[in-house]
């Protein structure tokens, strides 16, 4: 498959498609056209053919795509077929939801161990995991192989923690901090950043969007 | 200022500026180039001076930015300015997270009640507010002039709360279930995707971006 240089604008649609294909093979629906696909996803069909074009196409013409195919496909190319152990630093309510999140069980991450640095929360227990101490979070990620780290510290000490994941050996950061994290080439950051949704919110509601 | 047919594209890319532009004010930085703004918020010199001028433009050559006036105006463009009432439904970890999010401060946001449907939950006291019961809801949304809400429900019930939302007069939705809400036109929706942002981490591993 062709999956050079595709555009974040493209890679960010991509798991509203695995989601709605999900949803129509929960359904029992096998095959659909890009018409189709677009009066439920809300792009329009040449656009979703543009998209899946990127990847090499998978539609036949006049036949419509293989739901099932189509949605394994982007699973592949989402990378959703692999495994990576993630820690969680910062167990307040953002940490326990996320946790708590169903998500994960379609997710090829998996949390080994979750760390605040809180005494009063350290030892305590959230979904089965004992809090640890954060003052031992680099001897934990280089001892279980950790790949990601899942950030919900306040804003403040997020780049502090990022330092130390890094010479720890991290790959991965999914921050949760509003802030935009400082990380040497070759570490992955993704960003959920609420304020700037927030804010975005606002412009929205001002214009009446 | 002109404002017109600016692409979603330059509008998430505001709340940014907005956050650097605040946090060089609290350094007392009052002027800053293209150039130098670049270096620190990781944009090319080009797209800023490219983004910026799609409002008017607030550069003077040679001179740069006035720190304090753009950070006055990119506020007044996202609406920070202007003040809604909200209710938040849904009082799990993520909803308390919510409730107790700094961010709002800074935003022309306020909730004024919290929303749940457990019996166990509804009554008890979160971040000083009484969490009442969702059955309320229609009634407390057209009493209190309540333009905004906050959907923190699981999955499966956020459209049916939706729905009633919308027929009791709401004018926009923040939504974090990871679903893709149907709303008439008119209604402002912004969505917080938890699971589309897990997905994209998993893809950037992938391909080690």
């Amino acid at each position: 498959m062709a999956e050079k240089n595709i555009s974040m604008a493209v890679i960010r649609r991509l798991p509203k498609y695995h989601r709605y294909l999900g949803e129509l093979l929960n359904k029992d629906i096998k095959r659909i056209s890009s018409k189709e696909l677009s009066e439920i996803i809300g792009f329009t069909a040449s656009q979703i053919r543009q998209d899946l074009n990127n990847f090499g196409g998978f539609g036949q013409q006049g036949y419509g795509y293989n739901v099932g195919e189509l949605y394994e496909e982007i699973g592949k190319i989402l990378g959703i077929d692999k495994y990576y152990n993630a820690v969680l630093i910062g167990t307040g309510n953002l940490g326990q939801a996320i946790v708590n999140y169903p998500g994960f069980n379609h997710s090829p991450f998996c949390i080994k161990a979750l760390f605040d640095i809180n005494p009063n929360i350290i030892g305590t227990n959230i979904n089965n995991f004992e809090v640890l101490d954060v003052c031992n979070l680099s001897k934990f990620i280089k001892e279980n192989n950790i790949d990601i780290a899942i950030i919900c510290t306040p804003k403040n000490s997020a780049q502090e923690t990022v330092n130390e994941l890094v010479k720890a050996g991290i790959k991965g950061i999914w921050n949760f901090a509003s802030i935009d994290l400082e990380v040497p080439e070759g570490i992955t950051v993704e960003n959920v950043s609420i304020t700037d949704s927030l804010l975005t919110l606002s412009y929205l509601m001002k214009e009446n969007i």
